[in-house]
């Protein structure tokens, strides 16, 4: 690309910017911002540009902008749906926040931290608890995964249940513009109803109408103790019956309920090491429950034992198992948060990340199950995910010793049979990953065209050139 | 107005779509659509349009959008900015949603109820306890003020602390858009990002970009107990410091902490049948304490216990009684409900309903104390509110037998006193009230340039022809 006229001085007028270090054109240093981590998505750009302050990626898009360039951000490159990968033009300029990664400021009395946008998730969560609070965001790649892209994502993960999606847990925000504006909304204000919230149209805009550069987050005070159970059970009915018992028993103690199907954790004891099940006994289903209390850990522990007992007594749940160390409980969550990733090691897998109302979940599963094992007969459900919060990610794993290909030619079948129910039920196809480019077309086939035409209209709006993240979302 | 035959042709349209006595246009019949509650607000309306449906309301906006007529929505008339009641040029249609109050659904499984928006917030809540389950948003107008218009305006109220303001408890909304056009956006998903989150573009626009017709709203476990506390203490940062202690002991427990300074007592009082002084003695400053418990009205008590007992070793309170009935309960909350209201029998008064970070209410009121009663001296500062949520009513009643004029003509300089003071500490000037007609010109002082521009981007977006509630907000 540098030797196109155009593209040299595109880069110069960056690297007058950023320094000529981070205009990364050399292959090698690009190949880990070119490739999705499964390897699904491989593309190409003129350079990864790396700025290192908020008015440094204002100024990129500055002459982004001028000079209709398009922008791919990227953030921790950990995401689901192809958004935050370049394409295979080679036309695409991605802007990687990973230099940007500064906490700016923790105030333990307000209860806020503000950080920059390329700060891993898991040193928010650190200087969050090092502060003696908790911030509640939690997903199985938080190792690796930036606030940035958590906030552009409107990220979901295992503490949706009871503090919210990302969405609730923002203030404020920071926002490079495509015009090479850059907005300072970092309010730490719980209540402001002083003109429209900006900050609502950027969470979850995956990048298409500006950069995140910074947050206000919430932390929370952190709870003294967690009790966390491991449950075997019959059907996914039982599980909404003892979800619906821990609900109305614990409120909002009740931090997590995850669902899991026998494949799933078949897969997880096989392959993530030191793994094992829980339950002397197979089950058909089982749920990861915890319980927080703001009291004590003995006091998790004997709600906990309460729903259980009170569950067992409904007939409810077959066995069950307390963590009895802060070690197993971290066990139990590691068996939930891996669940995901063993599936490579079972062939090829083609995957959904779909929500319905809560109570709909037990039907949802029923009818799915049916479907794929009719439209693929061998093939291997892996359903698995948030219940309580109606989101399920009902993965499928190749029938075993089948060939990858001959599997994955049956992709858009298994497809159109989980979402042709998912949209029978009222659901969501894009219940916590997002849209990116993998859903796009999907998008315009389940969305009325009324809301993809408003959704255009906020586009054009907000980078009237189109120059963020072209061709994902809208 | 109906002598011209533009206005003729226009309101038989109207009176086509939803009858003709749902067009309104006898003065009589109108005068209650026409005057703001406090009488600070007075309009002209060629005529008041009453629709009895989500489609007749889309109909309308079809009519007013093809004649280029403006149209201002009014749900209960309780908005305290001016923002739903009609100027004085006889131009704008008031379209009110009183009519369509049906409420749709109620899914108790899933924890939701669709309701359409004339429905009156009371009868939403009552409708959910009815059903075992409990709605928190509440406001001291719950008993007319109608959900339309709290979803409109992002109410906050006094359950904002455990479960967040308005815009927290949609799950979705049907919205009639000024193309007249209806947008069925009523799904009940906990997790859903598939596309830009268009609800959030309508909750707190007030009825700039449509008028909200229907909500899916979430429904919450009914606490099964509740304590509830009455705390004298000497000044605002002793109460910072009980909320700390009370919300790390609680957490999300800790379900009400409103702030009351001696004077609004007094008034209290004094005005408000049956009210009586909780406390032996006087103290400067009150705070109300609410906390809320999934398990028995004995465990709220031991809890709301612990924590006084804890505050009063801390030296964090002078004294403190705890309700002792579900009716002292209740009288305890309309001493603070009541504030408001109070505050005309005592003359003029000038009102802001302001937000800081938390921790920065103490210094927010002594400045602005100070700032005050060195504008007017004698008059009687009455701030109290939500100071869990960092939201305060900073309200000025008059001096002792001056005349009301002359000190309604000092309102400016209080006004730019404390809000000098809020933009110095980074806060709101309209936390949870709005902008509507009163706050459009201090919002284009307080708000970036920038920050106007992309709100009147977001507004030419959706509303091209800017006939949705003209001259409010932006």
């Amino acid at each position: 690309m540098a030797e196109d006229p155009d593209s040299a001085r595109l880069l110069a007028r960056l690297a007058a910017i950023v320094g000529e270090r981070n205009v990364l054109t050399d292959p090698a240093e690009q190949a880990r911002y070119l490739e999705e981590w499964r390897g699904l998505y491989h593309g190409l750009t003129p350079a990864v540009i790396r700025p290192a302050t908020a008015d440094e990626v204002a100024a990129v898009l500055k002459v982004a902008s001028e000079t209709r360039t398009p922008v791919v951000p990227q953030s921790g490159n950990t995401g689901l749906v192809g958004g935050q990968v370049p394409d295979e033009s080679g036309h695409e300029l991605v802007v990687s926040l990973d230099r940007l990664d500064r906490i700016r400021a923790i105030d333990v009395e307000g209860g806020t931290m503000t950080v920059e946008a390329g700060t891993v998730l898991q040193r928010v969560q650190e200087a969050a608890e090092e502060a003696g609070l908790f911030f509640p965001l939690s997903l199985g790649s938080q190792g690796s995964c930036r606030i940035g892209g958590n906030i552009s994502s409107n990220a979901g993960g295992t503490g949706v249940l009871s503090y919210g999606n990302t969405r609730s847990l923002v203030l404020g925000l920071e926002v490079a513009l495509p015009s090479g504006e850059l907005w300072n909304g970092l309010r730490a204000l719980h209540k402001d109803n002083s003109g429209y919230d900006l900050k609502q149209l950027f969470i979850g805009a995956e990048g298409t109408l500006g950069i995140v550069t910074a947050a206000v987050l919430k932390l929370f005070a952190k709870p003294r103790g967690r009790s966390v159970a491991f449950v075997g059970l019959s059907a996914p009915r039982q599980a909404l019956g003892l979800f619906q018992l821990a609900r109305e028993r614990t409120g909002s103690l009740l931090t997590g309920f995850e669902l899991i199907g026998r494949t799933g954790l078949e897969f997880a004891v096989r392959h993530l090491p030191g793994a094992r099940d829980p339950l002397a006994e197979a089950h058909s289903w089982y749920v990861l429950l915890e319980i927080s209390s703001g009291r004590s850990e003995a006091d998790a522990q004997e709600l906990m034992e309460a729903v259980l007992s009170a569950a067992f007594q409904d007939g409810l749940l077959a066995d069950a198992t307390i963590a009895s160390s802060g070690e197993q409980q971290a066990a139990f969550w590691e068996l939930r948060h891996g669940l995901s990733e063993v599936q490579k090691h079972e062939g090829a897998s083609v995957k959904h990340d779909v929500s319905v109302a809560v109570h709909l979940i037990p039907e949802f599963i029923e009818r799915a199950l049916a479907a794929v094992t009719a439209t693929v007969p061998g093939c291997r459900p892996v359903p698995f995910g948030h219940m309580g919060d109606g989101n399920i990610h009902f993965n499928i794993s190749q029938p075993v010793g089948a060939a990858p290909g001959g599997f994955m030619a049956r992709a858009g079948a298994l497809n159109d049979a989980v979402h042709g129910i998912i949209a029978d039920l009222g659901g969501s196809i894009a219940a916590e990953h997002g849209i990116g480019r993998s859903k796009r077309e999907l998008l315009r086939r389940v969305r009325a065209p009324l809301e993809l035409d408003l959704m255009r209209r906020v586009k054009a709006a907000i980078d009237p050139l189109g120059i963020m993240n072209p061709g994902r979302v809208i």
